[in-house]
């Protein structure tokens, strides 16, 4: 469920103005464009830039770009997208890092359903004018590429029925690559980025009742190269969307600084989905309440942006 | 342009009660079928399958297949399903037989258009429950693996521009594969299975430029393994769709006893198209008309019907 908490009666126009008002005059208002914003679901915040562009003849998300600054503007960036366009801004951003950032073209094209992709890369090639998976191939080589350009061009199958004879044979296959340490071997791949997610849960249950261990523990090794880490994610990403976004944010809270790309992502693309449960498995996890955590490493507008999202207004 | 003539009136049920009525008593009056089904464009067909559901409570499609036989019943049935439907199912039997026939695979994943091919992918998985990309993986091994997988996976940006400095660097890096003898090179599938048509054209154009010969010609060795075949297929079909055409039928036509099945699959799948371009070409390569070498090559009403869709009744 979503944390985001949004009115079912809105007006577009009405939330225009008051968004027009707070960036007009010296200083912005930063609490008011929360206060619309920041209650506002992707149906609704359409509307509202809809509405600015024909009252005042300005895009509204350039408008905010060039009124609000550093973490709070990238969290609203994010935030004020359509779902689709803003993963293929935030694939975009992840592939042209000097080190490309493969989690997140992981989390998008492993975690979305398999037509919530399919709109991402439709959005991709509106704005970028190349496909994404020409942007992955460009920027990546090797095991690498070829796990990501498997992932982000898949089309899963959704359904909900698996086959448990193949889960058995593709588990053992799993196995013996890990056992030969081949763990990029074209077949762990080609599993990995073809079958639907309810047959690779099957198969990684089987994995483990047969092995009495989990995939990822036993590609779990020092010193891991970049494919293993990859595989790893993608497997993680495949199996427990919300075990792997508490892992994201309690590495990226925990860390000295604070991840504030991968807060503002995990708390931005899935305020409207599954936030919920996410906080409830953060606090299981951890002992302490993901809005707890957030308030504590973060400050000023950005803090309140996200607390927010994440429902918990202070 | 089409070769199908089809009415801009016309009544679903009336057709319905005509293709009912051929279907009634002794025998089957086959000409009454052509007569309504090659005449309707998929629209039109897909109103008359409601239109006799609703009147006659039954599957036109499952009616006809008992009614009609041999490659007359097979030109019908492809003829009749939705165009993305019929691709699922041509790609589903060709996938199936003992040796599959990737040039079916090759040529729906490369020549239909990136938004058609996704929508074969979703009638696949309509039809099949699996995807499409999962049953090529699973009926095919190594290099041609990899490039059917990446083929079918494929989502090209649809856009005209090109860049002409790419398609220098990767016109020389398709040049170098060759003549190193790394055809299958990951590199040379990464540039088929993810360029813009656009822009491997434009690599195309430039290889020849600086070569003096084309890539397909820089392909040809005597017994070629199969991977070969399938890349140089894959050149043809994205290179130029209507000459490559006009070699499946030509090909088809010649060999003795004539190859029905890739004679229908480029009648009843270009019938509403391109067709007419096609039969142009075809004469200029063959000096005779694709009417006449049909009309030579087949019998009885499978000879009726595709005449039909050619636009060319006798």
């Amino acid at each position: 469920m979503a944390s985001l908490v949004a009115p079912d009666h809105f007006s577009p126009t009405e939330d225009a103005a008051a968004l027009q008002k707070a960036c007009t005059g010296l200083g912005t208002n930063e609490k008011a464009i929360i206060e619309v914003l920041g209650h506002r679901n992707a149906a609704q915040r359409k509307q509202i830039r809809q509405a600015y562009e024909q009252l005042y003849e300005e895009d509204l998300v350039k408008r905010l770009e060039s009124e609000l600054t550093r973490d709070f503007e990238k969290a609203v960036y994010r935030w004020i997208l359509d779902p689709a366009d803003r993963d293929a801004v935030l694939a975009n951003v992840a592939l042209k890092k000097s080190n490309p950032d493969y989690p997140v073209i992981i989390e998008i094209s492993c975690i979305r359903t398999p037509d919530e992709l399919l709109e991402v890369r439709k959005a991709y090639q509106l704005r970028y004018k190349r496909s994404l998976e020409e942007d992955v191939a460009a920027h990546t080589t090797g095991d690498i590429r070829k796990l990501l350009v498997g992932l982000v061009s898949a089309y899963r199958y959704q359904g909900e029925e698996i086959n448990a004879r193949l889960a058995n044979s593709e588990a053992d296959l799993i196995h013996d690559a890990i056992k030969d340490k081949a763990f990029s071997h074209d077949e762990v791949i080609r599993i990995l980025t073809t079958r639907s997610k309810a047959q690779l849960r099957a198969t990684f249950n089987r994995y483990q009742e047969d092995q009495g261990t989990s995939i990822t523990k036993n590609l779990l090794v020092e010193n891991p190269d970049e494919i293993l880490v990859a595989l790893r994610t993608t497997i993680r990403g495949l199996n427990d969307p919300n075990k792997y976004f508490v892992k994201v944010l309690s590495n990226g809270i925990k860390r000295a600084g604070t991840d504030e790309d991968d807060l503002t992502r995990v708390i931005v693309t899935r305020a409207e989905k599954d936030l919920k449960e996410i906080k409830e498995e953060y606090y299981k996890k951890n002992s302490v309440s993901l809005d707890q955590a957030v308030a504590k490493d973060t400050t000023g507008d950005y803090k309140a942006f996200l607390l927010t999202l994440l429902g918990s207004e202070e």
